[in-house]
C-alpha cells in the first residue's frame, strides 16, 4: 500500500528554490503556472441506472464463471489463482461470482504517483484528473516532413514538449517507438529521457519482465530504494489480449510492477466486432471482466499495490473493417465504464484525444473532442493519450500534440465548473451598469477579468480581416509554429549529477550485457 | 395552447405515398432514413446542486425586482406589464420575486411544430432534440470562392443542403442574409425558400412586426388559417438587447408570434464582460432574468402560446476584446441554463456548433464539438446553429455545414445511449467465440453489425497508405466534395401548385406595396 505519510522523495531538497521556480513560471508562458493535476469541481456524468449497471456486472460475472480467462505462459499467475480458490483447468481460469471483487478490496482507491519534482507529483483517484501524452505510436508526423518512423530524437522532443506544457501533468511512457534503438534496449533510453528531460511522473516498460524491472530499477536510482518500496513512482500500462486472454509477457510485467509496489494500468483494448462483441453493452461487460482479473492478479502478487482500472473501447467501420476512434459508441461506453469503476472503488483510466484522421484537421479535433470529453465526463483519473494521437494511434503528431495540450488547458477551466458566490453572481455589477449600458470598464469587470476566461494559444479569435491580413493561417499551421517555438525555448529541468551518472552507468551496464536485438 | 389532438395539417393527403417515400429513402443516402427528431435516451448532465441553482434564481429575482428591465418603444408591452402588476416607471419595468414564474405557468412544457410534410413535424420539449441550421450570417464561405456576402442563391443552397441531410430536423430561419434582396422584402424570399425547397419545419422573420406577420401569413397559406390558429407551424427567434433591455422591434415581433399562437424563441446574447458580467454565474443569472421576462410577455399577449427558453452565452478574448465561441465557460454555463429551464418546465434552446475559426479546420471542430456536446448534455430541445457556423457567426460555410450535419448524425447515436438487453449483453457471443478467438464472423456479429456503429460520411478511417494513395485529402476537402454532390443530387420535395401560386401571389402583392429599402 502506498503511504501518503511519507510523501517527500529524497530529491526534494535539491530541486526547489527561486531559480527553478522562476524558470517554471516562464515555461508556463502567458497562461500562468499550471497545476500539478486537476481536482474536478463538476460531477461525473452517470448515464445508466444501478439496475442496468448490475446487469452488466452480472454478465461480467457469468463470463468469468462460465467461460473464463486464459492465463498463458505464466505458471506463477496460475498458482496465484489456485491459491485464491479459482478453478484452474490448464491455462483456463474460472472465477466464482464475487471472488474478484473480494480480492480487489485491498487495492487503494487513490494514491500519489511521485514525480522527481515533488511539486509535480500527481494524485490518481478520487476527483483527481491527470493528463498524460499519447502512447505507443511507431510513426511520427509533422507538417514539414510528413509521416516517418519515430526515433529517439523524436521521443526526446515529445518529452520536452510535454514538459513545456502547463496543461499536461505527466510525462507518459512510450510516447513514440524509437525505432533507431534496438528493441531490447530502447526501454532504457526511453525511461532515461523521461527522467532527464522532464521532472514529472512517468511510465516504464512492460514488453518483458526484465524490461519492467529495469524501468523500476532506474526509478530506484532517482527516488531511492526505500522510498520506492513505500511509494508509487512509476506506472506500467499492461494490455489484455482480448478476448479473454492474458499473455505471460503482460502478466509477468504486471506482477513485476505490483511486486515492487508500483502501479499497473490494466487495459483491455476492445475493437467491437473483432476483439469483442459488436454490441456496446457486451464489450463493456467483457472489459469489466478482463480488467477485474488483471487488477486482482496484481493484488494477489502484492496486496495493496496500486492499480488503475483501464479500458480502451473502439468501434469499427463496417464498410471497410478499419478501426474507428473518437466515435459516439465508445464515448458513451466510457461513461458506463466510469460508473463501473466507481462501484469497484478503483482509480480509472479512460479514453483520450482519439482519432483516425491522418492530419491535424477538422476530423481529428471533432473525434478527439468527443472522445476527450467522454474521459472528462466519465470521471477518468489518469488520461493516457491526452496529446498527440493521430492515425488510429499509429502516428504521434507534433502539431496535434500542441493542439491537444492546448485543449487540455481548456479542460482545466471546464473541470473547474461554475463557482457560485456573491462576487461571481455579480449583483453589484448590475447595480453599477444597469439596463442598456455595457460591462467593459466597470469595477466588477476590472476586478475579475484577468482570471475570467480560458485563453487558448492555438485558437484564432481575431476578426476575419485581421486574420486574413496576418496570412490566413489554419490551426494546423499555428500549431506547427507553436511546437517549434516550444522546442527552441525548452530548458531542461535540473537533475542531480550523481543521479544522472548512476542512470548512465546502469544503462551502459545493461546494454553491454546483451547483444542488440531488432525484434 | 397547441393541441396535439389535431396533429394533421391539411397537406397530409397530398404528400404521402410510395413515390415520395422512395425518394425520401434515396435522399438519405447510405445512412438509411433519419428520424424527424431525436428522443434522448441519455440523462441530462446536471452539474449544480439545487442550493446553488436557487442562489442563481434569487439573483435573477433581485435583478428583476431591484434593477429591472427596460421595454423600449412598445407601449402595449408596458400596458401588459401594468395589468399584470409589475412596477412600470417610464420604460423601466420591475417585477416582484415569483411574479414571472407565475405568469410562465401557462406556457406549454412541450409542443409540436408542424412541418408541411407531417412525417417531419418536430416535438419541442421533454426528451425531444431538434437540430436546426445556423442563423444570421451576412457572409458565406466555401473553399473555392472564399468569403463573400450571402445571396438568395446561397440561401436556397443551404435550405437544399439542410433538406438533403438526414441528420438535421428543421429548415431554420435566416440561414444567411440574402444581401442581394432589399432589406424590407427579403423575409418574403427567405420564407418562400424554406417552404419551396424543404418540407421541414422552419422559422420566420422578426426584424419588424409586419415582417413577422408576413411570415405567419405565408405559413397560413400553407397550413390553412384554422390549423395555424390551433397549432404551431412557425418559430420566430427574438433577441434581448442585453443587458436588461427589450427593444420594441423585438417585443412587437415576439407579440405577433404569440398573438398568432406561434412560438417565440427568446434569446439573450450575452458576451461576458460586454453585455453581461465577466463572471459566468452572473451572466447566467442575467440570462435567466431576461429570458423569463420575454417568455412571460408572450404569455401576457396570449396565455398558452408556445415559447422556447433560449440563451446564447459567450466569452471574450481578454487580450484582444474579440468574442470567443466554443470555449469552456459557455459550455459549462449551458449545463446550468438547462437545469434552470427544467425548473421552469419550459422547452430549451441552447448552444450549437459554435466557433470563431475562419476555416473548417481543427479549431473549428474542437470548439464546435465542445459547444455542441454542451447543448446535448444540457438537455436542449431546439438547437439552432447546429450546422454551418464559422467566423463567430459572421459566415455560413458550405464545408462546415456538411461537417456539422455529419456530426449531428453521430449525435443521434450518442443520444441513443447504451441499450441493455440480452442481445446487447451478448453472453451467447462469448460462449460462441471463447478466449483467444475473434468476433468477426460469429453469429452475434452477423446478426447485429448492420446497425452496430455510427458511420460518418466525412471521417476517413482508412489505413494511412490507402488514404495517401487516394490523394491525402483533409476533412475540409472531403466536405467540399460532399456539399457539391448533395446539391447536384438535390430534388425538391413536391409542393401543391395552388399553394405555390398563392405564396407567389402574396409575395408579389407585398413587394409591390412598398419601395425597395436597403437598410
Amino acid at each position: 500500500m502506498t503511504s501518503d505519510a511519507s510523501e517527500k522523495p529524497f530529491v526534494t531538497r535539491r530541486e526547489r528554490g527561486g531559480r527553478l521556480a522562476r524558470r517554471e513560471m516562464r515555461s508556463h508562458g502567458a497562461q500562468g503556472p499550471g497545476r500539478p493535476y486537476v481536482v474536478r469541481n463538476i460531477p461525473t456524468y452517470d448515464i445508466l441506472s444501478d439496475e442496468n449497471l448490475i446487469r452488466i456486472e452480472e454478465t461480467a460475472d457469468r463470463i468469468l464463471a462460465e467461460i473464463g480467462i486464459e492465463f498463458r505462459d505464466d505458471p506463477v499467475a496460475l498458482d496465484h489463482w489456485r491459491r485464491a480458490g479459482a478453478k484452474v483447468d490448464g491455462v483456463l481460469v474460472r472465477f466464482e461470482p464475487g471472488m474478484l471483487r473480494d480480492i480487489l478490496k485491498t487495492a487503494p482507491p487513490e494514491f500519489t504517483q511521485h514525480a522527481r519534482n515533488p511539486a509535480k507529483s500527481v494524485r490518481i483517484g478520487g476527483g483527481g484528473v491527470v493528463f498524460s501524452p499519447a502512447y505507443g505510436s511507431p510513426f511520427v508526423m509533422d507538417l514539414d516532413k510528413g509521416r516517418r518512423y519515430g526515433t529517439i530524437e523524436d521521443f526526446e522532443n515529445f518529452v520536452k514538449l510535454a514538459q513545456s506544457s502547463p496543461w499536461l501533468h505527466h510525462s507518459g511512457g512510450t510516447i513514440c517507438e524509437p525505432v533507431d534503438v534496438p528493441v531490447n534496449k530502447r526501454h532504457l533510453d526511453m525511461v532515461y529521457a523521461h527522467i532527464r528531460y522532464s521532472d514529472r511522473a512517468f511510465m516504464g516498460s512492460v514488453t518483458s519482465e526484465s524490461r519492467a524491472e529495469d524501468s523500476i530499477d532506474m526509478a530506484r536510482l532517482v527516488f531511492g530504494r526505500a522510498f520506492v518500496e513505500e511509494n508509487c513512482v512509476i506506472l506500467g500500462n499492461v494490455n489484455v489480449n482480448s478476448p479473454l486472454v492474458w499473455d505471460g509477457t503482460m502478466t509477468l510485467a504486471l506482477r513485476a510492477y505490483a511486486r515492487a509496489n508500483q502501479c499497473a494500468v490494466v487495459v483491455p483494448f476492445i475493437l467491437g466486432g473483432a476483439m469483442g462483441p459488436v454490441t456496446n453493452a457486451g464489450a463493456i461487460a467483457q472489459s469489466l471482466a478482463e480488467t477485474m482479473a488483471g487488477c486482482a492478479l496484481a493484488q494477489l502478487e502484492r496486496p495493496g499495490a496500486p492499480v488503475i482500472f483501464g479500458n480502451f473501447l473502439s468501434s469499427m467501420s463496417l464498410r471497410s473493417g478499419s478501426p474507428t476512434f473518437g466515435t459516439p459508441e465508445p464515448a458513451i461506453g466510457s461513461m458506463v465504464i466510469g460508473q463501473l469503476a466507481r462501484r469497484l472503488n478503483l482509480p480509472l483510466r479512460c479514453s483520450g484525444n482519439f482519432t483516425t484522421s491522418k492530419l491535424p484537421d477538422a476530423q481529428a479535433m471533432n473525434e478527439s473532442t468527443m472522445s476527450m470529453l467522454a474521459a472528462i465526463h466519465c470521471g477518468a483519473n489518469f488520461i493516457l493519450h491526452s496529446a498527440g494521437f493521430l492515425d488510429g494511434l499509429l502516428s504521434m503528431s507534433y502539431e496535434k500534440f500542441v493542439m491537444d495540450a492546448d485543449f487540455c488547458g481548456a479542460l482545466h477551466t471546464y473541470l473547474d465548473g461554475v463557482k457560485i458566490d456573491d462576487n461571481q453572481l455579480a449583483l453589484d455589477a448590475f447595480r453599477e451598469v444597469g439596463p442598456g449600458s455595457h460591462f467593459f470598464g466597470c469595477g466588477h469587470t476590472m476586478a475579475n477579468y484577468e482570471t475570467a476566461f480560458w485563453d487558448s494559444e492555438i485558437a484564432d479569435n481575431e476578426p476575419f480581416e485581421k486574420w486574413e491580413a496576418a496570412g490566413s493561417e489554419d490551426a494546423a499551421l499555428r500549431a506547427n509554429k507553436l511546437w517549434k517555438r516550444r522546442l527552441a525555448e525548452y530548458e531542461a529541468p535540473p537533475l542531480d549529477e550523481a543521479i544522472d551518472e548512476a542512470l548512465r552507468d546502469f544503462m551502459a551496464r545493461r546494454k553491454a550485457e546483451t547483444a542488440d536485438a531488432w525484434y
